[in-house]
């Protein structure tokens, strides 16, 4: 670690081989297939590890993410995200090379794909199964049935199913928001059709559960790095956590209990949460080994960010043994935006890997 | 902009000069020396502009960011963050090729830079002066006193005078927060001497404040572009703000008044603001033309962000006269933190202009 000079994401690819191979296990005992998210990490050389795992269909939040996944190689690709009417052009090209996968929620999206598409697709109505971003509400049936059949009319667009992220597993109970979820998408496509699938997408629900065989496909994105919100929601311990954001501190203020380190929001992003005790948390600190990092600092964590300052809440007895100079780790509050900022990993025996490049027009 | 497909980062050129020149002006008025902060825009285009008002001297906020504008070719640099130590090595190349400035907050620091400095540099001592992010704090002359000291008995280091950042501006009332900075810095500096410079930096005291005359240089950042955060500090007004994210429309609820667009947290930042009816928004929505973005919508803002996702909060009326596919203009809650993620600007003429890249180790 001796050459880290400036705000470095660190990855322990252990941790991470084995959050990709509990997950991919997880589906193959359930009999269903597993198409990870690959938003979180946005990185070749990382999602190359999951073939080792049986891994072949991924999922993307971007038309650019699904450009940059099949330049490495991935043949089987849903864009998780409603389709973006002016990358129409993109979307015919990668239609030509791989199998591409779109959401849709709205019959004028359809009719515009209907006119537009060159190459055949798969087609994925967006359902909103209760979290109430986006999708056609899972109670609409006349309106997804209307979906469903303006897509079969079209040569280009090859109906899967039904799709859904049920985002509010993040706010509340993860089982019962699971089966609200799985009875209102299986309810929905036992009307319509039943031969069409079900999938569904977030962290918390794939990993608490167990018992996934009512759908036919998992999304989950998170679970390979996790972070601090996972941990507070239950979906992993702190062990499981496979990246940290190593610090150097540049300064301390006894009289005010705050260590300050290089590493603000441009870095950790802002995304906090409320920790168990009450505060508002913008990550935890650990210290730094040759080997990674250690045991979560006890009372201490990141009370807020400035663009490059990140103000640690610190008891002046911890505080003494750790000097400006020094690195500490910070495990982020949410993994996927600190991974977006950073753009490189380092794993812990120095390799540098990289993540997709920011296009101009992200 | 017929062209854009995804997320892209407008600059209105006219205004951002506008905002440029009457920041430059203000300070010629009070015969103090502006010393922009260059963390906002992070770039070399943009800093460009600065140089046809006057302006020859810099702010930055990290080592790596004072490399690209010496290569950008400004020779007078203060970094205005604590020293990081395990930079010396570019700190040292950094002060053999410029007049660069550095941030001390204590002795040990001083004794570091005593030890491993090669060449002369600058020294500002932070001073905290109520806003307790860094720095010492402005009642502790003694503590003030020692680091002067110290700074005066090295040959490398130059003592030029106090420093601070009254981030505290922010959240109460801007001009009393600047009479009491004043008083504490002015009273600081009387008692160790009165020939040190004092030095701040906030953009809402540079916007609002019409006397500065009482301190002997400024560093505004935020002002270049502004953004919603400084209209409801009254900082600017709407007119004012330079930037805003060009975002494609992709899917439409009316059941639930939300407008679904491409631009979410990696494109906008985290940050939000609670607006004057008590909503949390993540930004404000204009209409694009050809000549840039129109008056916010009324009643419109952008509600939630997912990583690709904007929420934006909308009348079934408004929503009806905006289709799939069009581009709506977002303006950023706190544009530094947009500008950083983008990391491009387009014009409204279509130039792209650059920002620095980020280096592995951000």
């Amino acid at each position: 670690m001796d050459n880290i000079t400036r705000p470095t994401l660190l990855l322990n690819e252990t941790i991470c081989k084995h959050n990709i191979e509990r997950m991919a296990t997880k589906a193959r005992r359930n009999g269903i297939r597993f198409r990870p998210h690959f938003k979180t990490h946005q990185s070749g050389p990382v999602g190359n590890w999951f073939r080792d795992y049986g891994v072949e269909a991924i999922t993307v939040s971007s038309v650019s993410m699904a450009q940059y996944f099949a330049q490495h190689g991935w043949q089987d690709i849903t864009v998780a995200f409603p389709v973006n009417w002016r990358e129409i052009d993109t979307i015919n090209d990668l239609a030509g090379l791989i199998k591409l996968g779109l959401l849709v929620e709205s019959l004028e999206t359809v009719a515009f794909l209907k006119d537009r598409l060159t190459h055949p697709v798969s087609i994925w109505v967006e359902i909103d199964a209760g979290y109430h971003r986006s999708g056609i509400s899972w109670d609409q049936t006349p309106a997804a049935q209307a979906i469903c059949d303006a897509v079969r009319e079209s040569d280009h667009l090859h109906l899967a199913g039904f799709l859904t992220h049920s985002g509010n597993s993040y706010g509340q109970d993860v089982e019962t928001t699971y089966h609200e979820t799985v009875t209102r998408m299986t309810t929905l496509r036992d009307q319509i059709d039943p031969v069409l699938l079900i999938s569904i997408g977030d962290t918390p629900t794939c990993s608490i559960m167990d018992d996934l065989s009512e759908v036919d496909e998992i999304r989950p994105g998170n679970f390979v790095f996790y972070d601090v919100m996972q941990v507070y929601i239950g979906s992993c311990t702190l062990d499981d956590i496979a990246v940290a954001v190593a610090c150097p501190v540049v300064a301390k203020h006894e009289a005010h209990n705050q260590l300050i380190v290089y590493g603000g929001g441009v870095h950790l992003s802002k995304d906090s949460i409320i920790d168990p005790d009450g505060n508002t948390s913008f990550g935890l600190v650990a210290r730094l080994s040759e080997d990674g990092w250690g045991e979560v600092l006890p009372d201490v964590y990141v009370k807020s960010l400035s663009q490059e300052h990140g103000i640690i809440h610190m008891d002046a007895a911890t505080m003494q043994t750790i000097q400006r100079g020094d690195l500490l780790a910070i495990l982020p509050v949410h993994s996927c935006m600190t991974a977006d900022l950073l753009k490189h990993y380092r794993t812990l025996t120095g390799e540098m890997l990289t993540m997709a490049p920011i296009p101009a027009g992200k």
